[in-house]
């Protein structure tokens, strides 16, 4: 199959690499110098030790026909790629973005292009412009964003590596409000008091804390069987403790994190319902304000 | 009466300037060009738009004998001064720090100093070295710190302007809490989420979160009469709308905050009483982060 991957971050060259075991990748860059630079030496990726290289094309317009396209920019970057998405014929694109805000985007995106959402459970770094570290083996799962686009993509997508599963699910939206509900209890915590994902649980106070955005989200997205979510999230905090979270990273390098796409969805959710979420508008507000480290007074 | 002014800030310009109406001032400012514009220029005061010049005198050193010493350095400033005073002969010391953790380092002062302690409720903005804006006229509100200590300065205050009076209560810790319980509700909210003191009522969620700030507060000190205490805390939000608080100013302009003397004497307090503060934990940490604008990653 002839797969485009748009975007060269983490989860981009992760996608590149491990499909490109099977299938005929191009990954699609901003940058021509990213471009470049995996042209001449492929996509390396690193899981414990090994390392793999894997011969990739690449190129910065969205030029070529695909059997399919993986969406992999972050959500912020997200419009961009969809008007430029809207000039092409009918295809099939997947869209592996994180939080749900993508999923409004979607929604008014007037095309005829067959849309998949995946949720992917991999922990991945990029190391460099054609660099990327698995650290964290998991799934994506994916599935049809409209009832009536047929999930045709199953057999083309069945070989895989063994350690990059692509697992069809009609159950999607389940999955991505529970990875949700985990961002949204662990970033903006995690970034606003510049702790590893284990003092989330270690410290009482913060638990607290966490518990009160645990609580505002499950009203929001109206989720039944609390106990057992809460639990997750905390089991979550256990396994990845050492770890920073994306968001705490993001702010720590000075880039954008994806509040929006996490809070922001949460808290337009909210308003339509006319649900109090003090604590997640609060988080919102101080993650903006340390984004933008402001250093002026008011005009 | 011979007055020293230790600390050339907003309140040390503004003590100076009103007492040296009827006492012989003496400010006494850590850097010496401080000391030489204040001697060449006296201290410049201005109200609506009244302006007035005081011939003050200044010095960089606690030499001399002064019948009142007035110390209006921040909280954070406040070991060094100590163990300066712990070497003068026994003085009239008056303390006018904001907070309340200042009580924990004079308990634990071993002086035979007369130490007073002092409300100030007045709002001053440095204008320069040698100037200052006296924005809000209100009451200093003083008292002996130890019982045992007369409260022999009645007299000798009582020659003031009628735009600040020094006036004596035996309560003054209980001025001294509600103004701590003000600080704790609008300080640390205004300065992490960036908002004038008003949004902390115009906004619904941000009061929420100021309620809760309140609850923790209140618990620790175990103040009778919330709703009364409420009512003053929004209240003081509705009168102040405009303003930004001291600790956006300090984060605004890169100083450090009076978190300690404020958050931190309360968290200190929730410790040895063992009460749960989630909130101010939470408020206390990730103002910290803000103070430093973290962009190290973990070492």
């Amino acid at each position: 199959m002839k797969i485009g991957i748009i975007g060269g971050g983490a989860i981009g060259l992760l996608c590149a690499s491990y499909l490109s075991e099977h299938h005929d990748v191009t990954v699609i860059t901003r940058r021509r110098e990213q471009a470049e630079e995996i042209r001449e030496f492929g996509v390396e990726r690193t899981r414990h030790a090994e390392i793999f290289r894997a011969d990739v094309d690449a190129q910065t317009g969205l030029i070529g026909t695909f059997d399919l396209l993986i969406v992999t920019v972050k959500y912020h970057q997200l419009q961009d790629v969809l008007k430029e998405l809207s000039t092409l014929p009918r295809q099939r694109i997947l869209f592996l973005q994180n939080g749900m805000a993508h999923l409004l985007d979607l929604k008014n995106w007037n095309t005829a292009h067959q849309l998949y959402i995946g949720v992917v459970e991999h922990g991945a770094m990029k190391g460099s412009d054609h660099a990327v570290v698995h650290t964290g083996v998991g799934f994506i799962k994916w599935g049809a964003f409209y009832h009536q686009v047929k999930a045709d993509l199953s057999t083309d997508l069945k070989d895989v590596s063994h350690y990059f599963k692509m697992v069809y699910t009609a159950d999607w939206k389940k999955v991505l409000e529970e990875k949700l509900l985990v961002n949204v209890c662990i970033n903006p915590l995690t970034a606003l008091l510049h702790v590893k994902n284990g003092e989330l649980i270690s410290n009482t106070s913060y638990e607290y804390m966490m518990r009160y955005a645990f609580e505002e989200a499950v009203t929001i997205l109206d989720m039944p069987d609390k106990e057992r979510l809460w639990t997750h999230v905390v089991s979550i905090c256990h396994q990845t403790a050492a770890n920073q979270s994306s968001m705490l990273q993001d702010i720590v390098k000075g880039r954008q994190t994806e509040r929006n796409a996490i809070i922001g969805y949460l808290l337009k959710k909210a308003q339509t319902q006319e649900i109090d979420a003090p604590h997640l508008t609060f988080f919102n507000r101080s993650l903006e304000v340390l984004e933008k480290r402001q250093t002026k007074s008011f005009e």
